[in-house]
């Protein structure tokens, strides 16, 4: 099962008044360890939007929050691809710090064409998913 | 079952290079819900952090995306108070625009104190919520 | 000089660890101030976009930020128009609170089109704010 | 004079529909910059937040936006000490990519105590700063 991991600071712009990060930025720390997982794997995810005209959005997203995170926190984000079927992709992912799990989530994507319709998982990303 | 909904425009900083609404906006989205929710009972969730101390974390979220939100659409986010146990409330969501559903979700939340240990569900607020 | 007024409730996401309104939430501001002025006068700029394929991206934001903003605070955004020159656009903003200025701010922009080339403001545009 | 440089990533979040980041959150990367200009000299301003109730809000921000940028640019921020006077600090920023500018800007600052008071600037911060 292939994974990736990847480190940030919280941002004091993510923080809120109850002093911890604000719930909705982990669903964009998501993203970013989605985007280095692909490129770990030698898929460059901006030219699939820009040169192919696939894009990747989300169908369903899970966040569950088991320790607050702060500002300046050193955080790591795991990403797995848990499963690539024929026209989704699921993810799971652990926010941690200090080695402990601070959250864990999943998420769920359809590829769709310029025009918005769903396609099945390009091959291009098939091979290079489960090679 | 309590519910209550509020209407909002979609910010041009809410979305992204899709062109539609990101993901994680929905979550912020469930949020002022749930304040307009509080405060149609007559709770001011503002003044029960300040002035009691008492805090309500979201524990889980999940959203199901299931149309794109633009660029100045007029949405409606529609929050239903679906579970007030001892400990914890349980929150579900439409967003709707023109009718029609764009997203779903949910939150679970449990009562904390301002040193960050949980409480149980406060009894005015218990008041209200089961009037 | 063409002015419009909305009103907004200070977002919990929109607050830091501070306890008051993040530094560049304002500017999120300025803009929904923006888009409501420009519908006070018949304009919609999301069809600028959509049908004409002309933007009007910002060349510079600048904000003072007098009194700090809090969780729930009913605040007001005014806009005036200050400039309106064959290329460009000069905004000035005051956000209100309670009747006193919490900040203050400007924005000037220059019209783009579809290739990301500078034009002229349009006619459309001008005959609209010199009315 | 005093300055440092990181580098970051443009996020998904940080895109609009027009393809590019949007304006608001060349502020919050001026705030990485300022966090890692502080960690550079020693000095770790969320601990004196934490430890000192010292806070340094944002009196002023300013940004020139020369250049767009996108989704999964490599960024650098350059941040410049521009002015530490008895009251107030005063910074300089670049954005660059590819080595050319992409903005400029400035933000300036007050300290404060935790009853939000103004405070001169603390010794051993301009000890530092000065050094």
């Amino acid at each position: 099962m292939k994974q990736h991991e990847i480190t940030l600071r919280v941002r004091y712009a993510e923080t809120d008044q109850m002093g911890v990060v604000y719930y909705s930025n982990h669903l964009i720390w998501f993203e970013i360890a989605r985007t280095e997982f692909f490129r770990s794997l030698g898929l460059d995810y901006s030219k699939l939007e820009k040169e192919k005209k696939i894009y990747l959005p989300v169908a369903e997203a899970y966040c569950r929050y088991r320790a607050p995170l702060r500002y300046d926190d050193a955080v790591s984000v795991v990403v797995r691809l848990k499963e690539a079927g024929n026209t989704r992709l699921f993810f799971e992912y652990d926010i941690m710090k200090d080695g402990k799990v601070a959250a864990t989530g999943y998420t769920s994507h359809a590829f769709i064409n310029g025009s918005g319709r769903p396609i099945p998982v390009p091959e291009e990303i098939r091979a290079i998913l489960s090679a």
